[in-house]
């Protein structure tokens, strides 16, 4: 069975999340060059957009991924990201079907970022190479289970497939932490959000550094208010609070009556960057993203605090 | 500053939960006699059923857990616990207050289970000697956040406390993990509910064992049911899945409507052992929890797969 470096050709075994919009291509060459493999998130679909961002990877290696049920419906933007050569394509959310078939049968790495045991099981049938399995931690979309049972049952339930755990990750103590529970690595958003090379806005990066992952939420809100029709299934989307979630948490009759004129008033918030009203998407890990720097430093600290937690001496067991 | 060792005077850092009901006397003495820690749960407060509980510790170790809203309504029970010179007493679910200075003023270390990083901090302040970063992962009731992201984050707001990993955590592969966080020791209630040693039903066992973590779900349905009013909080409580779940999950409306008339339904089906409607009490690491076995099992095998997974050559990070 082939491992996690070598089915991706990596030194370190963390992998930059692609976050729709925010992991273009210079945060994932930014990514790669120390050593990870950086992701750029093809999110909804975009043609222009992705374009533009496979041209920004530098001749580094990069990774794409996709919104699996958003891809179903622009299969050729599947087609653009495989012909830039990716070191691995990354679906999550829907059933793998024929795009992942497309993707193996063009030899690159296919990978499944699931949210269940169940569906763990499913992307192993349906052919997958690596399982990310990414717990309700997440920013984003993301399930309900936790990372911390989550990879383990799934550890066990593909084996011998490579397992990378998302979800809750921020610093080298996680990336430790997936290491023991069977990981073969980390996939990490949050971590990355406010990087240099992030495509988020300044603001939200502030916003980021100074929360706690106390601060963020799970619901449908933003999801209704950008007009994006997420499918049913196991996921919601996490963010921080703020006051939209706080209005519109505990009315969602209330916004679903008032929809057109509040869709309005989010998109004056994004003109503006009003991130009182506009999300700002984070995972619970907030609390351990505390500067902004390049995401080259992001990376070297991870590994090197992994390394001294793995390495210290352990207070004997048994 | 103790160490959670120290503090608890124990060889192996393996906590047994305080589940109400579940954990006995005899499970706790089983945990601690393995070298761990057991904890009686003292739950909503049935004096009897204590005294009786606390009677068959065999002279092991023990410590004694509340939840302290319901504690603070009968705080003679603190006393009894007390007098009994348990290792430790664990409280969740509210503000410590007189009651932590009560458990402290008699010399016995204070451990404070939280469910997020404000509250942490709250506990550090308040005199907790040691501090469970309990996530949503958790079995019965919990907050919101996930293990994952939580323990380091506790780590950081109450160093130099030392901290204790629950949620999620049922075998070695998760004990190994928490220390990789930064936790001194996992606490773990899903892990012992199936032992012979613990007191829920023969048939609840049964079906924790055949269910994966993907079959829980959160909500109030079974606070309802049993007729317990949980003040309002971060926290809810955890179960398997089935048919009460199913039915009332999502019309929380129509359950208030019939409440009397369904809590007769409940008591019925928990007189009868009936497990499509009487609530199984179980975390997300169900996955991990295969057979039936006897506690000592358990937490020798806890630690021998923890030391396993620490004690492994690790792939080069730098």
């Amino acid at each position: 069975m082939s491992t996690l470096r070598t089915l991706l050709g990596i030194r370190r075994p963390l992998l930059g999340a692609p976050m729709a919009g925010v992991s273009g291509g210079r945060l994932a060459a930014a990514v790669s060059r120390a050593g990870g493999l950086g992701f750029i998130g093809g999110g909804y679909g975009d043609h222009d957009w992705l374009v533009e961002q496979l041209e920004l990877c530098d001749g580094q290696p990069f990774g794409v991924g996709f919104i699996t049920w958003a891809l179903a419906r622009r299969p050729e933007l599947l087609d653009l990201a495989l012909q830039a050569r990716p070191r691995a394509v990354l679906l999550s959310f829907g059933e793998l079907g024929d795009l992942g078939r497309r993707v193996r049968d063009a030899g690159v790495p296919l990978i499944a970022q699931v949210q269940t045991v169940a569906q763990a099981i499913g992307a192993a049938h349906a052919g997958a190479d690596i399982v990310v399995a990414q717990g309700g931690e997440a920013g984003g979309h993301g399930g309900w289970r936790g990372t911390m049972a989550l990879v383990p049952a799934v550890v066990d339930a593909v084996a011998p497939l490579p397992v990378v755990a998302a979800g809750g990750i921020a610093d080298g103590r996680g990336l430790a932490a997936a290491l023991m529970l069977g990981a073969s690595g980390a996939l990490c958003g949050t971590a990355f959000y406010a990087c240099h090379e992030s495509l988020a806005h300044d603001e939200a990066k502030r916003r980021l550094v100074r929360a706690s992952g106390d601060d963020t939420v799970k619901g449908p809100i933003f999801d209704w208010l950008r007009g994006i029709a997420w499918p049913d299934g196991p996921w919601s989307l996490r963010t921080l609070r703020n006051d939209s979630t706080e209005r519109w948490g505990g009315d969602l009759d209330g916004l679903h009556r008032t929809l057109p004129e509040q869709q309005k008033v989010l998109e004056r918030a994004r003109h503006c960057a009003d991130f009182d009203i506009a999300p700002v998407i984070a995972g619970e890990a907030a609390d351990l993203v505390r500067e902004r720097r390049s995401a080259e430093t992001v990376v070297a600290d991870f590994v090197q605090q992994a390394a001294r937690c793995l390495g210290q001496p352990w207070p004997t067991l048994l």
